[in-house]
């Protein structure tokens, strides 16, 4: 793992406490002492005698312990922007709309250096928390301010640019001078209107392989009766565009 | 990148070369001859004086550059397997079903250390091949085998363990010997018979979280007449099957 | 309207009654004292003045005025049960589970003759009653009983046969005897076995056309903000097996 | 059944031919000639002697056997108008957007009173003809012209107003002048906005129990390795935006 953060998720059942290594932690079971040696895969006790489990945390426990200021990215929505842009430990991703901070903390725990632009100074400070938390805070950049309005920082030197910020069309735009030749672009947008000024600003720029994927997800249920998509039915996140940066050499070939 | 495959791929428009520094190159548009110290991001002529541009080869690539052993995994359906099971750089999976390989491609790329089995010999030879070109050799350990039969060379030692075989089941029963604490597991079911097999197996284990997904993609199609789903819908793929292993300690809480 | 029930709907915003002509209903705005000749499209007042419509008890309406014994069919099925089999007013339609009665209900009301079987006495006389209240007790004839023991009393004379039993199969065996020449057979079935098993009995009993649709429906939301699915997802209803009856003459052909 | 057509179709396999009581027709099998008489129900034989099967036009043959003058609205969606608006035998429809007629022919063949426009003179003579066909020539008013012209030629008589035209809006403002109380409006439209703009007019209109549904319909593949939804897609038809008129008294309540 790439982060600095040295917390340790102790567990048992539905108790779940994320201790650095001496802490001191009072229980209804017990007061635990956390050694400060202590390693993930052990099991501590508190002082009567009760076991909890030692583990690292994980990608899914992000969505426990990480401060929230707005709704975050949902996992199938990080993973399918994983999925369709192959991003790649090493990559470079641009990020804009940190809020929570979930997608780039996933894309720091597997390996990708993301900068990432958050325009509320006070949710910028909880986003560089939250990396922190998820053991991030090295290889994640969390930046205070409109990425718009400092495009111009930046060479095409990106592999990946995640926007999910209502001006993403603006971004869009300069998505060629921002990504490496073959990178990507992921836009996230809740409503039809915002996707389509998306994938218009990414043909204005000419970018390639352009789409729009809407992902409906059902949880199957499987009970002595039989088996069938769950009657609780599960909802719209919203519509990822993709699209990729292909240069145009010569005539059209 | 973690890999030591040196290939770049040399583009334009749909002509796409996967080719080793130094090699020449015959094209419609005249011959390449690529230099040795090629670097991605560059451009090349022809002897025509036609450009192509070189880049990297990236996870999507690998759909058109993988030798196919039979239908490799859908982006979406390992961007889910990262995103529901927040699978980390430098974390450790067992995958068993190899085929292409893409997943295990993926995992690598990301930066995981893969230990993945094949049972045909002819098919895992094509995938150590793919993991080549894939530029993961190095973190993809592709043995040919059934991991039934060796379950017994593991510890709890895993943080992911991915499944895309018929007898899913057999393994999924051991998961709790090849996980570690709070690991995941992931099955690919295309049927609903297999996946409830699968969830019956975990259940059976004792494993947590057990949950099981289908996902419906569908691309929106943006033109001057208005806004809508395609009318060429998009197939299932398969059922995802997931679960965590949460040790159990003393009386349930 | 080819029902004896000559009540009407008397309403006002969440107010809604369903009374006899020259009936009285006392409510919160004052007491109503419906004429013996009222007549929908009509408004009513009550002693204080205040204003109630009359209308026609329609097909969604059955929903908040029938007594229901279980789930009622959805609005969905029925109209998919319509729209698949073509059935029309004058047809003949054997019916088996009918609960509720909302189907039969339904296919009362487009003129369609019903003869409908539920095994329960108690839910078959409440099915009578709804048919009462749906204004179709004259081409509904709720038999107490299992179709399934009945079956030698029916030529093939049926247009349409809709099953919603445990014991679809048993009866889809026989579909032939029953359904005339290019009929429909149409079982809603909750899970996937049961659907499979209709499925299976239908081309052991030699029928044609068999499909088995899933039907997913999300509502939009259109706000200021934009245009999208729900966030509040639409759950899995039924399955619905249709197939046909055509007799087979001499060699394939 | 209601019409007036006599028509009958004569079938085998996939050979299948919609003839007139007398008509004589050449096959592959030999010459038909076909009774006075002839009864739905029947067999008749070739001058070969090889069999044909007698029976009634249904709902779904229509699809096989109208002349189309442009994609005609599919089962589902003229299922879902009649399941959500529960339109009845004797009930009286208006209809704009006539087209193929298949929407009108399903209402006509449901014993309700269809009066339809098309703008379009030729395509009006077709749907004529495809009512004819239908068998619903005495019940399915086929008017040339331009609803949005004459809509003061109507007073509110009718239970449901069912549009599929692109000024829709246009007349749905006028729903309330148009509808019964109690009556239903229902909206098709292939693309976002134009549904989105049916809902603005209907909230314009104060019409109560707006709802826009989008339905994705899947088939279910059964064969000897398990149970799966197709690999092969259904794609997006168009959305039903569905409201009703209901009067408003007084205050509100």
């Amino acid at each position: 793992m790439t982060g600095a953060d040295d917390r340790v998720l102790v567990v048992r059942g539905s108790r779940e406490f994320l201790l650095e290594p001496g802490a001191t932690q009072e229980t209804d079971l017990g007061v635990l002492e956390l050694p400060e040696d202590v390693e993930p895969g052990t099991v501590v006790e508190t002082h009567l005698g009760e076991a909890f489990e030692v583990r690292r945390l994980r990608g899914p426990d992000l969505f426990d312990h990480l401060e929230r200021t707005g709704a975050p990215m949902m996992p199938r929505d990080i993973g399918l922007v994983v999925g369709h842009t192959g991003v790649a430990a090493g990559d470079r991703a641009l990020d804009a709309g940190t809020g929570t901070g979930v997608l780039a903390a996933y894309l720091g725990r597997l390996g990708v250096e993301v900068t990432t632009y958050e325009r509320d100074p006070e949710f910028a400070d909880t986003a560089r928390g939250n990396m922190e938390t998820a053991g991030v805070a090295g290889t994640v950049d969390v930046r205070t301010g409109d990425l718009t309005e400092t495009l111009d920082d930046f060479a095409a030197e990106f592999d990946l640019l995640t926007l999910d910020t209502e001006d993403a069309p603006a971004v869009v735009e300069h998505a060629e001078e921002l990504l490496a030749p073959g990178g990507f672009l992921a836009v996230y947008s809740p409503f039809v209107e915002s996707a389509r000024e998306a994938v218009e600003a990414a043909r204005g720029a000419g970018l390639a392989d352009i789409e729009t994927l809407e992902t409906i997800q059902r949880r199957m249920d499987f009970d002595d009766r039989g088996s069938r998509p769950s009657t609780a039915g599960v909802g719209h996140t919203g519509y990822l565009v993709f699209a990729r940066f292909r240069p145009q050499f010569g005539s059209p070939s």
